[in-house]
């Protein structure tokens, strides 16, 4: 038991170690210990719901060396036909919310339906605070040792674009190996949500009752996008604020227009401490998946995030070419300082900077 | 009295019948009728606050023809040191609120406070509508004959981005000239709030009374840019549920976080068709420039302001060219197919079209 996610763990500190501590395939393993693994050997190991190999893929598309990338490349090209099959629940809440407790007690539930579930994070802050994820990962202890789970550290990257197209790349391969469900957690920095936001099928957000500060609380753009907001650590003294909290929520919820999944946005209260309530959040994005794949949001919504971010990547790619451009940089800092002073108009600054 | 007016009305029809009627600077006229003006003629006669010079200024800003463009750019850069000196207002809000009634006693007011009135439009749908805004102009009688105050009807163009880039570089014009208040009106099509909400100082939402949708009817993100709204037609029978209206928004504007001017946005109720109302709307923008002056947000907003066009301009740039390459778009569309059928990755159908 726990082999397969003692593999992913361990993969953090080095393929070798990876490899010397995943038993579970030792074939594979005793093959490849001199050699790199091929990328058609890691895909049909990968495709069998091999973990060791789907940790390896992982790596290959956040490194840096171009290699990889063209490896990782090649491998997520022959997992393709194979993703897709699952649900993406998008997770968001404030430090001190109770996001790990709820991931834990969530996907323990949803393997215990007999559900794959894997857990991928979207936390542009952790090559900053080098791994808030790694933190939580050792509270979520019951989920780490599940066979059923699979729980991956955040890919670090400097920009958040990078980060989402690792973690748009990790979602497909995890398809891949056989799991059906994906959560992936932001911690809400910056523009995360939204990078999240278009990579999910399903958007939750966690609040907390009697916070203090209510729908004051949260950040701009948020409320909108959630399909459902569940109201934690609803127990104890809490309980009577949560219920009152969620006429709050509700009520802020139906100001908004209509979304064009016909879909209602809920509230829903919980405690994953104790196990309350997580039955029926899942029951209610089940019934979230039914009428959008009956209404064939589902998949429409799916197509325009590809092609979404189809256009976001060349927008990135165009900006990071110009703007990492050594001439255009040091153009750029004066023509801010024209900008400063007056002395010129943004329009005329970009034409000069566009014309060097 | 009128003729600047008359005259800038007249532009529209070309520059030859424009100065004919124009007679404030028949000097300036008789020099150039047969030669176009030279650059430094325009911006002498602009600085001295001549509508012809101005309105011809604004029609090389508008034009197609490169070397306008470039006559544009000479202009707007000899007017940069004398622009700035005005409050800008962004006016908002559905076909039917009464926006035209609005700007017309709105405007009639501040021209009787001694103000100087420029009443510019965003408005990306008039080039297929062939000007809604022009409509609009008819129905501003008053403010039509009115010296103080001049209307431009909106910049043409197929592209939100060319529209806006238009539209603030006839903000410095107007500026220039001498104009201390500037109104930038919206239809609301599409993105154009958002162009006019980065453009003005003070952006205010009209709303009317009991159109039955209450908050349901406020577009997305609109709520949030507003920092004032005010509830129109609020005469007669109205006037209940115009308070009534008062209180529900007001409430609805305490949902959200604190903006960075440490303003907080206000709900007023008016009757433009009776002129009641209108002096406390101006009041309460009087009240916000000084707290932003004071707090040196006004200021600093017009900065960001200026260093979010310079990006937006290189973004949209570097986008077109991109995409308005002939090899690029037929790529395209075929990489488009690719994802549909779920054959390819955003980030390999990206990597791809960039390599081309």
């Amino acid at each position: 038991m726990g082999k397969q996610n003692k593999s992913a763990l361990n993969e953090q500190e080095g393929v070798s170690q990876n490899e010397i501590t995943n038993t579970s395939s030792i074939e594979f393993i005793k093959q490849k210990r001199k050699t790199q693994p091929s990328s058609d050997d890691l895909v049909a190991h990968i495709l069998q719901g091999d973990i060791t190999a789907l940790s390896r893929a992982i790596t290959l598309v956040e490194s840096k060396n171009p290699s990889h990338l063209e490896k990782a490349n090649t491998i997520i090209k022959a997992c393709l036909p194979h993703a897709n099959n699952s649900i993406r629940i998008g997770i968001t809440g404030v430090p001190g919310v109770g996001k790990s407790t709820f991931i834990e007690t969530f996907g323990t539930h949803l393997t215990s339906l007999g559900k794959k579930v894997a857990v991928l994070a979207v936390d542009p802050s952790s090559s900053i605070t080098k791994g808030s994820i790694l933190g939580d990962k050792t509270r979520m202890e019951d989920l780490v040792k599940n066979d059923r789970a699979y729980i991956r550290p955040s890919a670090s990257g400097n920009s958040l674009g990078g980060v989402a197209r690792k973690t748009r790349e990790t979602i497909m391969l995890c398809e891949a190996a056989g799991f059906d469900t994906i959560i992936i957690e932001t911690v809400g920095v910056g523009q995360s949500e939204t990078a999240v936001h278009s990579m999910v099928d399903f958007f939750l957000l966690l609040k907390l009752a009697g916070a203090g500060d209510g729908l004051q609380g949260i950040k701009r753009g948020i409320m909108e996008m959630a399909d459902a907001i569940a109201i934690n650590k609803a127990d104890g003294d809490n309980i009577k604020k949560a219920k009152l909290a969620k006429v709050e929520f509700g009520s802020a919820l139906h100001l908004y227009p209509e979304k064009s999944s016909s879909w209602q946005p809920k509230v829903s209260i919980c405690s994953a401490l104790h196990n309350e309530g997580i039955a029926e959040i899942w029951e209610l994005i089940e019934s979230y998946q039914k009428l959008t794949k009956a209404n064939a949001y589902f998949e429409h919504k799916r197509k325009e995030q590809n092609k979404f971010w189809l256009m976001q990547t060349i927008e990135d790619r165009l900006k990071s070419d110009f703007f990492t451009n050594k001439k255009i940089k040091e153009a750029l800092q004066y023509q801010l300082q024209l900008i400063e002073r007056n002395e010129t108009t943004p329009f005329a600054a970009a034409d000069y900077l566009l014309g060097l």
